[in-house]
């Protein structure tokens, strides 16, 4: 167990837009949620699974909806902790901790409004080690977790509790509450217990966006290169290195989906890339050939700075350096790939490991 | 207090059809529904509002969707149940009856089969005294309830409960639910107790149903007119007589949404009338003029018979008479016609009682 402050959610914050892929929304608004909370209830306590007892209660709490409209929507902080205290009392049980869905974007700092209000941990930890944009894409779905009993809240004050199936028609039902509730809604769902949660989150997470973060501060300080520092922790690819000559997109069935295309610079003078994106970035082309794909990460840092850009913050003119990073494991397995492989998004093809196909011949 | 049998359950039926408006589904699929349930479950005990303690819990309970998909994914009869017992189970109260949202369609007959399942009386009553197509147009909302907490089942097994700030705002979320649910869901809502069941139903409603079927039936039997016995009960008027020329429909954001033409047979011959219908008739138009519109009733009955028609089973070339019913006095209210009044749907127009248009001069 350690203890968060407001300067570690700074560094989180940084990391989880490197983690986000892309999307996940601006982990700034998180980090301001974040901030404020802290401010008033004090640090937030780390914790690893390891921590937990079997039969322990542990509830993710997250915002769902297009990060494009949560940009222009901020919540306000509390709404996610009345999802969260609503399931706690559907379920009747007190929470001993709470998760984080994703390592990338806001739902990698929301939680921590969540655990410094409700005075409980937060684990060192998350359900897929980077952004998604769909609720069943976590791993908790792999090992046989349901994402319902879940709870909504919106800003206006209307909540819904749902039971599903199974987690893809918890996303069907919850993706047309949150477009009802004018594009984002705060959640708290996928209830389990300390011996699931042992087996089923991606662990350390939350560890890996602080370091990421505090290398890319430290970089700047010293005056060394920020993109280095990020590859040597995530083992990130450089695939590309362009200006960003076009971006279209739109906020559709809940997402902001859209494509960007980069002129080349330098070595990659002369080359275009394409990157097609909901909410996340998901698969990148050069000269019309995929050369990175979900699960892996795709990830665009400033060329100067190394700071990580979102979709929504990407630029006619920024000159970027295009990471692909390797996934959790967890995703290679067939299982993981059936959830959040190309071909479930649609594109037809195998995937293949990023190292791999960027591995010096 | 008395007991209704699955033939009394026939003629409520029948009755429901007229009072439907043309929408609220066919009463055939709930009367099948209520029949077989009776079947094993015995009979349903009708009683009046004012049987009721002050304090007892009354929960609505209803199918909510396009009649058109209704026909096509019949409900089994026991999901209904189910969300009925969710709500009942969330309230942490039995419930001490049951009561329909509508006295119109599916929605007067569905209610028997949970009743008789669940062991309770049914209330000689309901909140339209006709149907209407959104959720919030209830006289329980004239009276400041909430339709909410609402639970909502699915033929799948998904399951969901909505607490709102309004009854727009139910209707909504559930309307959406609704959709991802195919189409059709099972709802229990509008959770009140005795005291505000006296104040905010229009009473009577089962009955009335019941006695227009029978009315209906006994012509049929004695081969007198069907048509002039329901005018005699329902006080409605002969607006139109005409053979149905063109029927447009379309399911359409949860709705079925259309148009019919009739052309006029004897003294109407020569003129048109134009039915407009969002599940329910909204308006009648004879040469472009509105002559009745919600919140009256417009209901076609076949000219030969006397028979009902919902408007999925408009056909060509059947001769029907078009009657204006006048609806409950309670619509006929400010805060009644902002509810359900020619204005909601988008016809800028002054509701005129249908009797006094159609006044003897």
């Amino acid at each position: 167990m350690r203890l968060i402050y407001p300067e570690n959610l700074e560094d989180i914050a940084t990391g989880a837009a490197v983690l986000g892929t892309g999307g996940g929304g601006d982990p700034y608004i998180g980090k301001l949620m974040g901030r404020e909370s802290m401010r008033q209830h004090g640090p937030v306590q780390l914790i690893d699974v390891d921590d937990l007892s079997d039969d322990d209660l542990v509830i993710t709490a997250a915002m769902m909806g297009a990060p494009t409209v949560m940009i222009e929507k901020l919540p306000n902080g509390l709404e996610v902790v009345e999802a969260f205290k609503s399931l706690q009392n559907y379920l009747g049980k007190p929470a001993a901790a709470v998760l984080c869905a994703e390592a990338g974007g806001m739902n990698s700092t929301i939680p921590f409004s969540v655990a410094t209000v409700m005075g409980l941990p937060l684990l060192d930890a998350d359900g897929m080690g980077r952004a998604f944009p769909e609720l069943q894409m976590v791993t908790f779905t792999l090992h046989g977790l349901a994402a319902t009993p879940m709870a909504m809240a919106d800003d206006k004050g209307n909540a819904t509790l749902i039971n599903t199936i199974n987690n893809r028609w918890t996303e069907r039902l919850s993706r047309s509450a949150t477009i009802d509730m004018g594009g984002s809604a705060l959640i708290a769902l996928y209830p389990m217990n300390g011996k699931q949660a042992k087996q089923a989150v991606v662990r350390g997470t939350m560890s890996l966006a602080e370091q990421i973060g505090q290398a890319i501060r430290q970089a700047h300080k010293e005056k060394r290169d920020a993109i280095a520092a990020v590859q040597a922790i995530t083992h990130g690819v450089r695939v590309f290195q362009g200006k960003i000559t076009d971006v279209s997109r739109r906020t559709e069935t809940g997402f902001a989906r859209g494509e960007a295309t980069l002129s080349g610079i330098n070595e990659d003078r002369g080359y275009t890339l394409t990157l097609n994106f909901q909410n996340e970035h998901l698969v990148a082309k050069r000269g019309g050939e995929i050369i990175v794909s979900v699960p892996d990460l795709i990830t665009l840092l400033d060329a100067q700075t190394g700071d990580p850009i979102t979709t929504e913050g990407m630029r006619y003119g920024l000159r970027c350096v295009v990471l692909g990073i390797p996934c959790a494991p967890q995703w290679r397995t067939p299982e993981g790939l059936e959830l959040v492989g190309p071909r479930y998004f649609g594109y037809d093809i195998d995937y293949v490991p990023v190292e791999q196909r960027f591995a010096v011949k």
